[in-house]
């Protein structure tokens, strides 16, 4: 089978990619191809004769024409515009996270088949009252252009899948943590940061106070739940292909404690530096969710704060101080 | 202050332009220019110099840019593809009802001011399980294209309103009952029909079984939504623009059954004749409502179908026969 990775060069995009070429996992057959197309990769290239590098700008429609017309069954779509840039740059935010998804979807729509997608959508759709339980039949109330442009696409995955054309699968994915390499334009970024780069003896700052909860999902969990909808009976979903993934929501404060039971040092690295920018999204994002539809579809999560900083150590093959 | 109506030659369109014209109400200023811009307007013109009349398809850009280069402080935004139409050609309903939607809303970010906007949004971007009250935190679940349409535009409204490039306000109106004049492409279409035709001495069907409920307003009490919603303070909407309208449930049996308290005659003209087509689409409707938010906001609301039905008679002056 022929897939496709959007944004396959990012972090996801690339272990997703490792995990599809190791390990294969899907219902529908082996790996025959795997195209990942992104804007830069890692110097690192995977050496496998079944992968296929095209460095092209997704926000470019031209781009899109060219990899739909290799006529990939299954499509991990992730490339994306992160909140923050989102945030800051409208067109940019509009062209690639929205435009360039609908463009996708007409098309899909033009193959004489209808592909399985998996859309990276995000619980930066919701916003507002953040005291709330979100549950699968919470109004998305976006807060942040982001969040908008995500809730939209989710809008016509619904539509075109109900419509026959695509056979999409959106998961609403939690912040990802603990992301690797360095702190990006993401305006959750520092969820990441605050546990990784003490681990590294590098000073961290969080820009919300720090009883701020927030709902997160290790990577590795994030790439089982994407081979995860790649694989469910589309009869299963009906018409509703939208999914919160199961979170797990923990305190900037219980993270830093966490930390602290592994590498009492490190958290002495770690800052709280009010940013109000930062403030005006982060702490609009929602952080209880009742994810019960994910649950019963059989989604995972994580234990713990302890178990995903315990996970990214040994991921990483870390020695920690302790 | 000058006006804009896109579909300002559509039924609606021209009820609120008369409105308007004979009432002003507006708070923010006496009316100094209404443009109602249409495909087709019906042949009895308005005779009042502050009226323009622009025959052009809001589906073109051009169109758009030239009419809001016409600096528009408060636009009316009507023009639409209706359900049953867009539910059939997906490339129209998108072209109209969302791109074209989009491209206003970049226009309007162009000018060096926020113009007021008052969008026609549908409950028909809710569907899924109809017996479910819905509220204001009920998400949209669109199960027809033209509710996705709505809701995306609905986004759109909400994030542009946020950044400060428009300042909107999006009705999503139930069924209007009683339209005048002859049967359309709206699914919901029926609605009007089996009182009006049989009024008129004609026949009518209803497609789907007589105790399916729908959520209605009448025409005229729509029309004073309008008015309110351009005339309510921003501050009171805050961030969330999108407001559901407090339409009144009715079955289609009550409707029958208060047409035979004014006129017995009329309802053995009335019959049931199952179309799957719109089955599919109109018994996913939502039909329970707790419309609170918009309660508060003081939109109003009809008393009860007969009242629909007496209100219909009077103002289209026909002398009924009981």
């Amino acid at each position: 089978m022929d897939v496709l990775i959007t944004g396959g060069g990012g972090f996801l995009g690339q272990q997703l990619a490792r995990e599809l070429l190791e390990h294969g996992g899907l219902v529908q057959g082996a790996l025959s191809k795997l195209i990942l197309l992104d804007k830069v990769f890692p110097r690192g290239r995977f050496h496998d004769p079944r992968v296929e590098y095209l460095e092209a700008d997704f926000a470019n429609e031209a781009v899109i024409d060219q990899v739909i017309a290799r006529r990939p069954e299954l499509i991990f779509h992730l490339a994306a515009i992160v909140s923050g840039e989102a945030e800051k740059n409208l067109d940019l935010g509009m062209q690639v996270n929205f435009r360039a998804s609908m463009h996708l979807l007409e098309q899909c729509r033009s193959l004489e088949f209808s592909p399985r997608i998996v859309f990276t959508s995000s619980v930066a759709v919701y916003g507002g009252d953040t005291d709330k339980v979100i549950t699968d039949e919470t109004a998305a109330r976006p807060r942040n252009s982001y969040g908008t442009q995500k809730a939209m696409v989710d809008l016509l995955l619904n539509d075109y899948s109900r419509r026959g054309y695509v056979d999409a699968r959106s998961l609403r994915l939690p912040t990802i943590a603990i992301r690797p390499g360095k702190p990006n334009a993401a305006t959750s970024s520092f969820v990441s940061s605050i546990i990784r780069e003490p681990l590294n003896g590098k000073k961290a700052t969080f820009p919300v106070p720090l009883d701020t909860k927030v709902w997160i999902q290790s990577p590795k969990k994030v790439v089982q739940n994407f081979v995860h909808a790649a694989n469910i009976d589309k009869n299963l979903l009906g018409n509703d292909r939208i999914i919160n993934l199961p979170g797990l929501t923990s305190s900037i404060r219980e993270m830093i404690d966490s930390l602290a039971t592994i590498d009492p040092e490190a958290i002495k690295l770690v800052s709280y530096e009010p940013d109000e920018f930062l403030q005006n999204i982060v702490l609009t994002f929602p952080r209880n969710f009742n994810p019960r539809r994910a649950l019963e579809l059989q989604f995972v999560s994580d234990g713990s704060a302890e178990e995903i900083i315990k996970s990214y150590i040994e991921e990483e093959g870390m020695t920690h101080r302790s």
